[in-house]
């Protein structure tokens, strides 16, 4: 029996372990995550460790809910003691979810605890962990520090002012470089109820004019020119379903000032919005040589009841099924027609779809960048031990897995950093089977390369960070 | 190698061969199968074993037919003696198929018999089986009591007059509960041809008249309740694709009417009958606490020409492919928003889905109960070795894997329930090789209570039988 | 660990390589290939191993564009010695991709060469490799015999005249029998913009008027009865989905009328168009006990700006996702309803619908054939360990696994018969660790039966050839 999580965890051959002491060595570029500039920038001391834990992370809330906890000991006015204590009678039964992994990692890494939790071990882990915290050292500038990390992607509005990655970028001794990333999902989701404030935020804080879709690209265009100023080389949109309907410039006035007015549209005038806007979008970014980010297929929001009481992003997405190929090709190659498909990373929710995308991968590659077209990395749902290597099987059998552009922690969590240890582990393990089990020769140089390049370089590179 | 089907059949680690011992040990709780509740009332004595495994298998049918053996020797008029040499002749080429298991662990369970089944065999075994099954102990009360089982919930139309449950329930010498399962499939699918002859028997039951949808919903509560009297606690619903289309009452009394009339209905009319009754069942269960079955992706009788010969449920049933993640959502969301969302099980048949449904539940857990809403164990198609473990990794990796309810027979026949013991053993060999692979710690009693919680205790919690 | 691709490369159990022993002895019967039938019948000497890996492998230029390696290097004007390193570069990091085994394992049958290729080993393996090639034994009909293949499916237009076979055949010396397979793409894609051109090519070849759709049937049933006489056995049929829309005689005139005259053919035609004609050919397949084969969810020539420029089968094709199951089981049940329904293969591009197709074959057995509806080998972006494993393992959860008809090459190179070693190599570990793992008797004779059948019989017996 191997020792639970020691440090050959999820190394079985000897292989695996030396390949990890390398890819281990590297630095982390984190090019996706949900951190908030707002809290580096002030790098507050941390309360609790119920705060770093609980307070925003709703994969774990989704956990406890699965476990039958009370909403008041989630979201709800329980004291941070006693949610810590509903998380730790949680996690015990966690057996076989990443969060198991995550929990102990951040406890062993951050924390020196490698007792397990347990309702048992929940009352001395609570006491240890918050002494030390309080003793310092768990800031967020801290922990970012302290976890290797040189570049960080964060995610932001196009409306955004970036105000606080300005603020960052002040603080010579900060020895990580955090970068804005731009996610238009707001200007492309025209049917949202919000739609209209969002505009009057880009008017405000593009001190530009926006009453017809001429005006709103105009504004955009110099959002993109101002994230270009900040550093920007990543971009990210979020499709629940890809959307291909092509419309002329004056239909797209049209569909513009029906929504300023107020009139419903339909699906297929918002799709031509959608389809026409990020077709804007994909050629600005190429011309930039900036890589754009495609997450495919979150269903948000399908607790309409919770919704209402907790907002977004509170544990209540999950997985859509609908057809992706047909308009992704078409969407990718109208773009390529007109040359001006930018460096790509397609992301998909749905682990059916690991074949149409890793495959779709090949119709768009060339020689701009290595693997151009990039299959994203198990992302979500799929953030986990069988996620990650059906991923990257598929990126091996279907492309060069050497190329890949590697892990992101996708979080809104500080301490989430040991994500990509997990990840490195799992590809080490992988690899190394490969070796082991006689299906690649024992090329110990190229196999470090493999390792150090997808962990860290090959993302470097991509996306030409420095 | 490891000796064929012995006492560690599937245990690999002594993680697992411990583990199993205790999950052996549970009693079972069969709460979805296809048993005869006259059959079981009746109690007669089987005539040999080819009346036991052939009589009405269509997964062994199906292996037949997909070996080349005539229909005569399936369905046909042969004898039992040569269906059943025919039979042991297919199932010697069963490597890698379920039935190749199953069969033997009922040679091994029930006859003490531990030699193979093949051409060369099938006289000697015809021989010894028979000469048992005559010495008795086969009757159906037999085959249960002899298996452990507890509880057993049947599979019940509305119209049922669950007569020979009552009987049943008369004869204290039989240990096991026989419990009727509310399953309206006739009710909800008004497009079949049978749904007025089915109105008609409902009327019947019920003593009530049924002319219009008022009505129609009016005798099927007072189904629903005299099912409630008869112990009922677990229902079970069959949709092909997720319908979701809401109409008024109006609406619904004008569908209605037009079907008695014999007017054909458009799909949208179908479905948006299909919603709505639904919804209201699923109120009726929400309030008596019941759990409630879904059922998603069967594709029944696609052989027209032997549907005509042998009609339904004979072997020409196949996986279904149709979105389901947006209707799904649409039609729980309804429901929850209501208040009125019964603890659910949700099964696929397309193990695509396994994620999308794995994912969905999260959506709409709460502390009703410990993982209100589940993650049906591997179905049909997929009950087997691959299909649980994939059912159970994916369940782990999103939810709360020692909350699942686990294993059902959904069989016809009284020799299943060695389906449970290879269920147990493949939830112990996967939990084993997790801990023995160091990715949980070797707690024993935390590990135990997991493999006989769903072995056992979850689904008596859950369902609340007594 | 294991020596890299050595003799019992893939096997990693006694019983596996007991059983390849046997496998590996059985001729090869590859019935879909793209090999042609000129190069055949020309029999030219290669002029460099450059010319015969990479002058027409759509895989390996997918493989260098996927690196980042310039057009020019791949299908441009460099030199074949440019390009062979430029493939030696990329094919170094090919680690997990099936391009890497198939690689080692054409230089070790044909070359004898047991290096690795990379950058390093390029200029030595280009040097040795051409020697042996101007030393001769690598013409066409030398790899074949060489090979051990026995017989040989092309891939056949309806128009074809099928003169190479003819000529073919006169050579008494060659042991390889070439057989036709009726491949009428061109006649169902009637939407296609060469279809005109097409009916002129088949009006040449038949000698027949073809102005009308049952002049056109007319024509198609002359050159079904001349591929008959030519020895065809197998037919073949892509669709990027399955149709089904059943329309009358009449309307079939009309479509194809409008379509000879230039008019734009609505989907719903075209559809209704491909359904019909299909069954009129699976009705002659049927009456002559040919097999058809159907090739469903290959998505192509997705990246116009290279189709323009290459045409297609150029590396720019992935995988569709669109529904299967209720138009694959309705075309087919039109034909069983009728007791047309000929031997069928069923491929799917599409991973996600394995246990849809898998499950799909069981509706439609008969005794007419072993398992008369066959689940193809895992294909082309599937071509390779992961999917040929959970193709066989979807066919044993589902089907009887001993009487499947196996592996094809699907390839335009003279050079692929070692991915039938590869199949059989993953074929015997699947069986052999079924063995092993205590789930399977280890009854050798049976065993050997098993994997020698699949190999080689059952294909041979399945069409009929002799």
């Amino acid at each position: 029996m191997k020792s639970f999580m020691d440090k050959d965890f999820l190394l079985s051959t000897p292989t695996a372990r030396a390949l990890f002491e390398k890819a281990n060595e590297m630095p982390i570029f984190d090019w996706h995550c949900h951190l908030s500039p707002k809290e580096i920038y002030e790098n507050k001391q941390p309360e609790d460790i119920a705060q770093l834990w609980l307070a925003g992370d709703h994969y774990k809330w989704r956990a406890m809910r699965s476990f039958g906890i009370d909403e008041e000991y989630i979201t709800g006015s329980k004291s941070n003691h006693e949610k810590f204590l509903a998380w730790a009678k949680v996690i015990q039964y966690c057996i076989g979810n990443p969060l198991y992994h995550w929990t102990h990692l951040e406890l062993q890494r951050y924390f020196g605890i490698y007792e397990t939790l347990s309702e048992d071990t929940a009352e001395d882990i609570w006491n240890r962990a918050n002494a030390m915290i309080k003793a310092g050292g768990f800031t967020p500038k801290e922990l970012i520090k302290k976890s290797g990390v040189n570049f960080v992607c964060t995610t932001d509005d196009a409306a955004d002012t970036l105000e606080y990655h300005a603020l960052i970028a002040q603080d010579s001794s900060f020895p990580c470089k955090v970068i804005p990333a731009f996610r238009p999902d707001k200007a492309l989701n025209i049917d949202a109820p919000g739609y209209c404030d969002w505009v009057a935020a880009l008017e405000k804080t593009s001190g530009m004019k926006v009453s017809s879709y001429s005006q709103l690209t105009a504004a955009l265009l110099s959002r993109i020119d101002f994230f270009g100023k900040m550093g920007c080389r990543a971009t990210d949109h979020a499709f629940t379903y890809v959307p291909y309907k092509r419309a002329s410039y004056s239909d797209l006035e049209t569909i513009f000032e029906k929504r300023m007015k107020g009139t419903a549209l339909s699906v297929g005038e918002a799709d031509a919005y959608r389809t026409e806007l990020f077709r804007f979008f994909a050629k600005e970014y190429a011309s930039r040589g900036w890589g754009m980010e495609i997450h495919i297929g979150a269903m948000r929001n399908n607790n309409t009841r919770m919704f209402e009481k907790l907002g977004p992003d509170t544990g209540y997405d999950s997985i859509d099924d609908r057809e992706a190929a047909q308009n992704l090709s078409k969407l990718l190659n109208s773009l390529e027609y007109e040359g001006a498909l930018p460096k790509t990373i397609l992301f998909t929710l749905n682990p059916k779809d690991n074949y149409v995308l890793g495959s779709m991968l090949g119709n768009f590659q060339s020689s701009e960048a290595a693997s151009k077209i990039q299959f994203g990395s198990a992302w979500w749902f799929n953030d986990n031990i069988d996620g990650m290597r059906e991923q990257m099987k598929a990126l091996g059998n279907l492309g060069i897995l050497p190329k890949f552009v590697g892990m992101v922690t996708d979080s809104r969590s500080f301490l989430s950093y040991p994500r990509h240890e997990y990840f490195r582990r799992i590809l080490c393990e992988l690899i190394g089977n490969t070796v082991e089990e006689g299906l690649y020769p024992d090329d110990r140089k190229t196999l470090e390369k493999i390792v150090c390049d997808i962990s860290y370089n090959n993302a470097v590179e991509y996306f030409g960070v420095k």
